[in-house]
């Protein structure tokens, strides 16, 4: 069985655990011979969006551009995995529409958690008023209602949020088992 | 011999046979089994760079962006041609350097020959002053000096050239041979 090209979008908070379950999901794919792309939302930010700002046209339009090429890696074959906040759900919806297969995660996690472990100190800024149009704190965000999964960094460990993620992806038929040698 | 990803980028004014060349070479690697994308210059703007206008500095902003997207193709395996005009020669040196395997087709034809033929009528409105910013009349076009390819639609049909493209590739080993039944 070969791998399948399709999308797997993360959507959730800063600091819900995005771009660290995207990895170790890469790490493994890799190691069962997948190509597979992760747009995270910084780098995509640097090099599809520059000058874009944080309103919600801009972050809807930066959202697009990921969908766009997330679509253009997925019908040639790729995994394509996006790890940005992806806030409004209207947008999520339009780009699911255009790219075909497309299953979507929702890092879940409480602002009362994220405002506790704040690695990045983002959150005490956002608070503070230091950093404007935080999503979670002074930014709307829209939580998927029917996400295809749903990972939780309160519960569980990175590693058992990727578990939960190859297992759906395996029982879709959209990746193949790892080899048992 | 599996088919190996790369970019194909061409380069040349308005009306020169970059879009045709493009779509007879994509259905020709389709025949052959290649995951193959064409990134052209009015739907890449559509999609990644609306509201760039034509100044140098936004020119350069969106081959930037469609270099940056040919190489994500490229790396997970799939063909990334590209069919923008791409005038300026230091930006499409950037992206030379950054793609790894990377070929540049010159879709070249004198400025008189395109004026003569002129199938959308912009040259006409370009030479009126009706569209500013136009490369060639009213902006530079930097012709590559040492393009992998050189075609020309004044001397050879697209059919010609494309042969001339496919050709290229064989022998570079990018490509796979068509079958002979």
């Amino acid at each position: 069985m070969e791998h399948k090209g399709f999308v797997l979008w993360f959507t959730g908070l800063s600091g819900s655990g995005k771009s660290t379950i995207s990895r170790l999901f890469e790490t493994e794919m890799r190691k069962r011979g997948a190509s597979i792309e992760i747009l995270d939302g910084d780098e995509v930010r640097e090099n599809l969006s520059k000058g874009l700002g944080f309103s919600k046209e801009d972050r809807d339009t930066n959202i697009r551009r990921i969908g766009y090429v997330a679509k253009l890696l997925a019908r040639n074959g790729a995994i394509a995995v996006t790890a940005a906040i992806s806030p409004y759900a209207e947008v999520r919806d339009q780009v699911r529409r255009s790219c075909g297969r497309f299953v979507e995660v929702y890092a879940e996690c409480s602002i009362e958690e994220l405002c506790k472990r704040d690695v990045k100190g983002l959150y005490a800024k956002a608070l503070s008023g230091e950093i404007k149009n935080f999503t979670g704190i002074s930014d709307p965000y829209e939580a998927p209602e029917n996400a295809e999964i749903v990972v939780n960094s309160e519960t569980q460990s990175a590693e058992e949020s990727t578990a939960i993620v190859i297992e759906y992806l395996e029982k879709q038929g959209l990746i193949k088992a790892a080899q048992t040698a």
